[in-house]
Protein backbone atom coordinates (compact mmCIF):
# COMPACT_ATOMS: atom_id res chain seq x y z
CA UNK A 1 0.00 0.00 0.00
CA UNK A 2 0.71 3.69 -0.94
CA UNK A 3 1.67 6.06 2.04
CA UNK A 4 -1.44 8.66 2.04
CA UNK A 5 0.06 11.78 0.22
CA UNK A 6 0.76 14.76 2.56
CA UNK A 7 -1.99 17.39 3.02
CA UNK A 8 -1.24 20.98 0.99
CA UNK A 9 0.87 23.04 4.07
CA UNK A 10 0.46 26.76 4.44
CA UNK A 11 2.90 29.04 3.07
CA UNK A 12 5.18 31.23 5.83
CA UNK A 13 5.01 34.93 6.09
CA UNK A 14 8.36 36.12 5.38
CA UNK A 15 7.69 39.73 5.74
CA UNK A 16 5.02 42.06 4.97
CA UNK A 17 4.67 46.01 3.97
CA UNK A 18 0.93 47.89 4.31
CA UNK A 19 0.87 49.77 0.72
CA UNK A 20 -2.53 51.78 1.97
CA UNK A 21 -4.35 52.23 5.02
CA UNK A 22 -7.60 53.70 4.56
CA UNK A 23 -11.54 52.81 6.01
CA UNK A 24 -12.44 51.34 2.74
CA UNK A 25 -9.07 49.65 1.54
CA UNK A 26 -6.26 48.39 3.67
CA UNK A 27 -3.98 46.35 1.06
CA UNK A 28 -0.50 44.88 1.61
CA UNK A 29 1.99 42.90 0.20
CA UNK A 30 3.57 39.84 1.78
CA UNK A 31 6.73 38.17 0.90
CA UNK A 32 5.90 34.41 1.33
CA UNK A 33 7.90 31.35 1.49
CA UNK A 34 6.49 28.29 -0.28
CA UNK A 35 6.67 24.41 1.28
CA UNK A 36 9.61 23.71 -1.12
CA UNK A 37 11.48 27.14 -0.10
CA UNK A 38 10.32 28.58 -3.08
CA UNK A 39 9.87 32.69 -2.22
CA UNK A 40 6.60 34.13 -3.35
CA UNK A 41 7.87 38.21 -3.63
CA UNK A 42 4.68 39.97 -3.81
CA UNK A 43 1.58 39.03 -2.90
CA UNK A 44 -1.32 41.03 -1.67
CA UNK A 45 -3.85 40.94 0.84
CA UNK A 46 -6.59 43.07 0.67
CA UNK A 47 -8.30 43.80 4.87
CA UNK A 48 -11.60 44.20 5.75
CA UNK A 49 -13.55 43.80 8.62
CA UNK A 50 -16.05 41.30 9.36
CA UNK A 51 -19.21 41.32 6.82
CA UNK A 52 -22.88 40.48 7.72
CA UNK A 53 -25.70 39.88 5.13
CA UNK A 54 -29.37 39.21 5.71
CA UNK A 55 -31.96 36.48 4.19
CA UNK A 56 -35.23 38.73 5.74
CA UNK A 57 -38.73 36.92 5.53
CA UNK A 58 -41.02 39.26 6.43
CA UNK A 59 -45.06 37.29 8.38
CA UNK A 60 -46.09 37.40 5.15
CA UNK A 61 -43.40 35.13 3.61
CA UNK A 62 -41.60 37.91 1.18
CA UNK A 63 -37.89 38.30 1.35
CA UNK A 64 -36.73 42.00 1.78
CA UNK A 65 -34.44 43.26 -1.18
CA UNK A 66 -32.91 46.17 -1.41
CA UNK A 67 -31.63 48.17 -4.93
CA UNK A 68 -28.54 50.37 -4.91
CA UNK A 69 -25.84 51.18 -7.59
CA UNK A 70 -22.42 49.46 -7.40
CA UNK A 71 -19.92 51.48 -8.71
CA UNK A 72 -17.23 49.57 -9.52
CA UNK A 73 -19.54 47.10 -11.72
CA UNK A 74 -21.64 49.93 -12.64
CA UNK A 75 -25.14 48.45 -12.00
CA UNK A 76 -27.76 48.92 -10.07
CA UNK A 77 -28.99 45.82 -8.67
CA UNK A 78 -30.94 44.21 -6.29
CA UNK A 79 -29.09 42.72 -2.82
CA UNK A 80 -29.66 41.46 1.06
CA UNK A 81 -29.52 43.97 3.26
CA UNK A 82 -25.59 44.07 4.45
CA UNK A 83 -23.29 45.89 5.84
CA UNK A 84 -19.75 46.07 7.95
CA UNK A 85 -19.34 44.91 11.99
CA UNK A 86 -18.66 47.83 13.92
CA UNK A 87 -16.34 48.27 16.84
CA UNK A 88 -19.71 49.23 18.97
CA UNK A 89 -21.79 45.97 17.72
CA UNK A 90 -21.21 42.87 20.12
CA UNK A 91 -21.01 39.96 17.52
CA UNK A 92 -22.27 39.56 13.80
CA UNK A 93 -25.24 38.72 14.84
CA UNK A 94 -25.88 42.45 16.29
CA UNK A 95 -24.58 44.05 13.14
CA UNK A 96 -26.82 42.25 11.04
CA UNK A 97 -29.96 43.39 13.32
CA UNK A 98 -28.83 46.88 13.25
CA UNK A 99 -27.89 46.81 9.54
CA UNK A 100 -31.10 45.50 8.70
CA UNK A 101 -33.06 47.96 10.95
CA UNK A 102 -31.21 51.11 9.16
CA UNK A 103 -31.29 50.01 5.92
CA UNK A 104 -34.64 48.87 5.83
CA UNK A 105 -36.68 49.59 9.24
CA UNK A 106 -37.47 46.47 9.23
CA UNK A 107 -37.01 44.27 12.74
CA UNK A 108 -37.85 41.26 14.94
CA UNK A 109 -38.15 38.17 13.63
CA UNK A 110 -36.46 34.48 14.78
CA UNK A 111 -32.83 34.53 14.22
CA UNK A 112 -30.29 31.86 13.05
CA UNK A 113 -27.00 31.85 11.23
CA UNK A 114 -26.77 29.80 7.98
CA UNK A 115 -23.22 30.08 6.78
CA UNK A 116 -19.67 32.16 6.85
CA UNK A 117 -18.37 32.35 3.70
CA UNK A 118 -15.25 34.01 1.49
CA UNK A 119 -15.38 36.24 -1.35
CA UNK A 120 -11.97 35.77 -2.07
CA UNK A 121 -10.04 33.78 0.74
CA UNK A 122 -6.62 34.52 -1.91
CA UNK A 123 -6.90 37.86 -1.21
CA UNK A 124 -9.09 38.63 1.23
CA UNK A 125 -8.90 38.05 5.07
CA UNK A 126 -12.61 38.47 6.27
CA UNK A 127 -15.41 36.46 6.17
CA UNK A 128 -19.10 37.43 5.68
CA UNK A 129 -21.77 35.96 8.03
CA UNK A 130 -25.21 35.38 6.72
CA UNK A 131 -28.25 35.31 9.04
CA UNK A 132 -31.97 34.35 8.15
CA UNK A 133 -34.42 35.91 9.45
CA UNK A 134 -37.95 35.02 9.71
CA UNK A 135 -41.13 36.60 10.27
CA UNK A 136 -39.58 40.48 10.25
CA UNK A 137 -42.07 43.19 10.37
CA UNK A 138 -41.59 47.15 9.32
CA UNK A 139 -41.24 49.25 12.62
CA UNK A 140 -39.25 52.52 11.40
CA UNK A 141 -38.38 54.63 8.27
CA UNK A 142 -34.95 54.17 6.50
CA UNK A 143 -31.74 55.71 8.72
CA UNK A 144 -28.95 55.33 5.81
CA UNK A 145 -25.30 56.81 6.07
CA UNK A 146 -24.47 59.78 4.00
CA UNK A 147 -23.12 58.16 0.71
CA UNK A 148 -26.10 55.59 0.71
CA UNK A 149 -28.99 55.81 -1.24
CA UNK A 150 -31.22 52.35 -1.33
CA UNK A 151 -34.71 51.07 -2.14
CA UNK A 152 -36.33 48.18 0.01
CA UNK A 153 -38.32 46.14 -1.83
CA UNK A 154 -40.53 42.75 -1.16
CA UNK A 155 -39.92 39.92 -3.44
CA UNK A 156 -42.26 36.55 -3.39
CA UNK A 157 -40.28 33.53 -3.45
CA UNK A 158 -40.94 32.48 -7.01
CA UNK A 159 -39.93 36.15 -7.76
CA UNK A 160 -36.64 35.72 -5.91
CA UNK A 161 -35.93 32.54 -8.04
CA UNK A 162 -36.57 34.18 -11.21
CA UNK A 163 -34.16 37.05 -10.12
CA UNK A 164 -31.60 34.30 -9.21
CA UNK A 165 -31.80 32.70 -12.08
CA UNK A 166 -31.75 35.61 -14.55
CA UNK A 167 -28.10 36.35 -12.49
CA UNK A 168 -29.85 39.90 -12.12
CA UNK A 169 -27.94 39.36 -8.20
CA UNK A 170 -24.68 38.79 -9.18
CA UNK A 171 -23.08 38.97 -5.48
CA UNK A 172 -21.81 36.17 -4.89
CA UNK A 173 -21.56 36.69 -1.11
CA UNK A 174 -25.54 37.09 -1.21
CA UNK A 175 -26.53 34.06 -3.92
CA UNK A 176 -24.50 31.62 -2.34
CA UNK A 177 -26.62 31.81 0.46
CA UNK A 178 -30.04 32.06 -1.10
CA UNK A 179 -29.51 29.50 -2.92
CA UNK A 180 -28.67 27.38 -0.20
CA UNK A 181 -31.54 28.25 1.66
CA UNK A 182 -33.63 27.21 -1.50
CA UNK A 183 -31.86 24.20 -1.52
CA UNK A 184 -32.27 23.15 2.11
CA UNK A 185 -35.99 24.37 1.97
CA UNK A 186 -36.87 22.69 -1.30
CA UNK A 187 -38.20 25.24 -2.85
CA UNK A 188 -37.99 24.70 -6.19
CA UNK B 1 -52.24 56.79 -7.72
CA UNK B 2 -49.12 57.57 -6.77
CA UNK B 3 -46.33 58.24 -9.37
CA UNK B 4 -43.66 54.98 -10.08
CA UNK B 5 -40.80 56.06 -7.56
CA UNK B 6 -37.89 56.64 -9.89
CA UNK B 7 -35.41 54.06 -9.96
CA UNK B 8 -31.75 54.46 -8.33
CA UNK B 9 -29.49 55.33 -10.55
CA UNK B 10 -25.53 55.04 -10.71
CA UNK B 11 -23.37 57.68 -9.83
CA UNK B 12 -20.98 60.03 -11.99
CA UNK B 13 -16.97 59.29 -12.00
CA UNK B 14 -15.87 62.90 -11.35
CA UNK B 15 -12.00 61.92 -12.09
CA UNK B 16 -9.99 58.02 -11.33
CA UNK B 17 -6.70 57.87 -10.40
CA UNK B 18 -4.55 54.41 -10.02
CA UNK B 19 -2.63 54.13 -6.91
CA UNK B 20 -0.91 50.75 -8.22
CA UNK B 21 -0.77 48.70 -11.39
CA UNK B 22 0.74 44.88 -11.05
CA UNK B 23 -0.58 42.06 -12.08
CA UNK B 24 -2.22 40.52 -9.06
CA UNK B 25 -3.16 43.88 -7.50
CA UNK B 26 -4.37 46.82 -9.81
CA UNK B 27 -5.91 49.43 -7.92
CA UNK B 28 -7.51 53.25 -8.35
CA UNK B 29 -9.50 56.05 -6.29
CA UNK B 30 -11.70 57.83 -7.88
CA UNK B 31 -13.82 60.55 -6.94
CA UNK B 32 -17.81 60.29 -7.62
CA UNK B 33 -20.68 62.77 -7.70
CA UNK B 34 -23.87 60.90 -6.06
CA UNK B 35 -27.56 61.99 -8.35
CA UNK B 36 -28.37 64.50 -5.36
CA UNK B 37 -24.77 66.51 -5.91
CA UNK B 38 -23.17 65.17 -2.96
CA UNK B 39 -19.54 64.24 -3.70
CA UNK B 40 -17.74 60.92 -2.92
CA UNK B 41 -14.25 61.96 -2.39
CA UNK B 42 -12.51 58.67 -2.17
CA UNK B 43 -14.01 55.68 -3.64
CA UNK B 44 -11.81 51.82 -4.21
CA UNK B 45 -11.82 49.87 -7.17
CA UNK B 46 -9.99 46.78 -7.65
CA UNK B 47 -9.70 45.83 -11.27
CA UNK B 48 -8.94 42.64 -12.09
CA UNK B 49 -9.53 39.98 -15.39
CA UNK B 50 -12.79 37.93 -15.96
CA UNK B 51 -12.31 34.99 -13.57
CA UNK B 52 -13.67 30.90 -14.36
CA UNK B 53 -14.42 28.27 -12.40
CA UNK B 54 -16.15 24.62 -13.20
CA UNK B 55 -18.46 22.34 -11.78
CA UNK B 56 -16.48 19.35 -13.20
CA UNK B 57 -18.27 16.03 -13.41
CA UNK B 58 -16.47 12.73 -14.50
CA UNK B 59 -18.34 9.54 -16.44
CA UNK B 60 -18.64 8.37 -12.92
CA UNK B 61 -20.57 10.98 -11.65
CA UNK B 62 -18.04 12.61 -9.13
CA UNK B 63 -17.29 15.84 -8.67
CA UNK B 64 -13.23 17.36 -9.43
CA UNK B 65 -12.12 19.30 -6.75
CA UNK B 66 -8.88 21.04 -5.97
CA UNK B 67 -7.25 21.54 -2.36
CA UNK B 68 -5.17 24.58 -1.74
CA UNK B 69 -3.38 26.82 0.71
CA UNK B 70 -5.42 30.25 0.26
CA UNK B 71 -3.22 33.26 2.23
CA UNK B 72 -5.25 36.01 2.95
CA UNK B 73 -7.58 33.99 4.71
CA UNK B 74 -5.18 31.35 6.18
CA UNK B 75 -6.37 27.95 5.29
CA UNK B 76 -6.35 25.08 3.10
CA UNK B 77 -9.30 24.78 1.34
CA UNK B 78 -11.28 22.60 -1.11
CA UNK B 79 -12.23 24.19 -4.07
CA UNK B 80 -13.41 24.45 -7.68
CA UNK B 81 -10.73 24.06 -10.41
CA UNK B 82 -10.79 28.12 -11.05
CA UNK B 83 -8.69 30.34 -12.96
CA UNK B 84 -7.88 34.05 -14.73
CA UNK B 85 -8.94 34.55 -18.23
CA UNK B 86 -5.67 35.32 -20.57
CA UNK B 87 -5.07 37.18 -23.63
CA UNK B 88 -4.48 33.85 -25.23
CA UNK B 89 -8.23 32.64 -24.68
CA UNK B 90 -10.54 33.38 -26.84
CA UNK B 91 -13.11 32.76 -24.50
CA UNK B 92 -14.31 32.34 -20.87
CA UNK B 93 -15.47 28.98 -21.93
CA UNK B 94 -11.47 28.53 -23.53
CA UNK B 95 -10.01 29.68 -20.26
CA UNK B 96 -12.03 27.20 -18.16
CA UNK B 97 -11.12 24.63 -20.54
CA UNK B 98 -7.24 25.63 -20.50
CA UNK B 99 -7.69 25.88 -16.56
CA UNK B 100 -9.42 22.19 -15.77
CA UNK B 101 -6.72 20.36 -17.63
CA UNK B 102 -3.73 22.91 -16.60
CA UNK B 103 -4.72 22.23 -12.68
CA UNK B 104 -6.58 18.68 -12.86
CA UNK B 105 -5.46 16.95 -15.99
CA UNK B 106 -9.44 16.19 -16.59
CA UNK B 107 -10.79 17.32 -20.26
CA UNK B 108 -13.58 16.12 -22.21
CA UNK B 109 -17.22 15.99 -21.69
CA UNK B 110 -20.73 18.56 -22.04
CA UNK B 111 -19.94 21.85 -21.24
CA UNK B 112 -22.42 24.91 -20.57
CA UNK B 113 -22.51 27.71 -18.47
CA UNK B 114 -24.36 28.09 -15.71
CA UNK B 115 -23.90 31.88 -14.23
CA UNK B 116 -21.97 34.76 -14.29
CA UNK B 117 -21.22 36.48 -10.50
CA UNK B 118 -19.21 39.07 -9.03
CA UNK B 119 -17.08 38.59 -5.51
CA UNK B 120 -18.44 42.25 -4.66
CA UNK B 121 -19.38 44.63 -7.48
CA UNK B 122 -18.95 47.56 -5.10
CA UNK B 123 -15.52 47.01 -5.02
CA UNK B 124 -14.26 44.60 -7.93
CA UNK B 125 -14.60 45.20 -11.77
CA UNK B 126 -14.85 41.75 -12.81
CA UNK B 127 -17.20 38.76 -13.07
CA UNK B 128 -16.49 35.12 -12.49
CA UNK B 129 -18.05 32.50 -15.39
CA UNK B 130 -19.10 28.78 -14.02
CA UNK B 131 -18.98 26.52 -16.06
CA UNK B 132 -20.54 22.75 -16.07
CA UNK B 133 -18.55 20.32 -17.44
CA UNK B 134 -20.07 17.00 -17.54
CA UNK B 135 -18.52 13.68 -18.10
CA UNK B 136 -15.25 14.59 -18.18
CA UNK B 137 -12.02 11.96 -18.10
CA UNK B 138 -8.54 11.84 -16.58
CA UNK B 139 -6.41 12.54 -20.35
CA UNK B 140 -3.40 13.72 -18.24
CA UNK B 141 -1.00 15.10 -15.41
CA UNK B 142 -1.40 18.40 -13.32
CA UNK B 143 1.55 21.34 -15.85
CA UNK B 144 0.89 23.94 -12.87
CA UNK B 145 2.51 27.61 -12.91
CA UNK B 146 5.62 28.09 -10.54
CA UNK B 147 3.50 29.14 -7.16
CA UNK B 148 1.00 26.70 -8.01
CA UNK B 149 0.64 23.50 -5.38
CA UNK B 150 -2.70 21.89 -5.83
CA UNK B 151 -4.04 18.35 -5.04
CA UNK B 152 -6.74 16.97 -7.04
CA UNK B 153 -9.71 14.97 -5.15
CA UNK B 154 -13.11 13.15 -6.85
CA UNK B 155 -16.39 13.70 -4.42
CA UNK B 156 -19.65 11.86 -4.45
CA UNK B 157 -22.71 14.21 -4.13
CA UNK B 158 -23.49 13.54 -0.96
CA UNK B 159 -19.54 14.20 0.26
CA UNK B 160 -19.84 17.21 -1.74
CA UNK B 161 -23.32 18.35 0.39
CA UNK B 162 -21.72 17.62 3.34
CA UNK B 163 -18.85 19.53 2.55
CA UNK B 164 -20.54 22.72 1.61
CA UNK B 165 -22.75 22.37 4.81
CA UNK B 166 -20.02 22.75 7.15
CA UNK B 167 -18.54 25.45 5.24
CA UNK B 168 -15.47 23.96 4.16
CA UNK B 169 -15.39 25.34 1.13
CA UNK B 170 -15.63 29.00 1.60
CA UNK B 171 -15.33 30.88 -1.86
CA UNK B 172 -18.43 32.05 -2.66
CA UNK B 173 -18.08 32.36 -6.00
CA UNK B 174 -17.87 28.19 -6.17
CA UNK B 175 -20.22 27.84 -2.99
CA UNK B 176 -23.03 30.13 -5.26
CA UNK B 177 -23.08 28.07 -8.66
CA UNK B 178 -22.64 24.92 -6.37
CA UNK B 179 -25.92 25.18 -4.15
CA UNK B 180 -27.50 26.40 -7.49
CA UNK B 181 -26.54 22.72 -9.30
CA UNK B 182 -27.80 21.52 -6.35
CA UNK B 183 -31.13 23.20 -5.66
CA UNK B 184 -31.98 22.52 -9.32
CA UNK B 185 -31.06 19.33 -9.99
CA UNK B 186 -32.67 18.56 -6.50
CA UNK B 187 -30.12 16.96 -5.36
CA UNK B 188 -30.82 17.07 -1.48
Amino acid sequence: MMDKPKDIQPWETVSSEYLIKRPWLTARRDVLRMPDGKIVPEYYVLEYPTWVNIIAITTEGEFVLVRQYRHALGIVEYELCAGTMEASDASPLDAAKRELLEETGYAGGEWTELTALSANPTSMNNLNHTFIAKGVEKVAGQNLDETEEISVHLFKTDELIDLLRHDEMKQSLMVAPLWRYIAENHLI
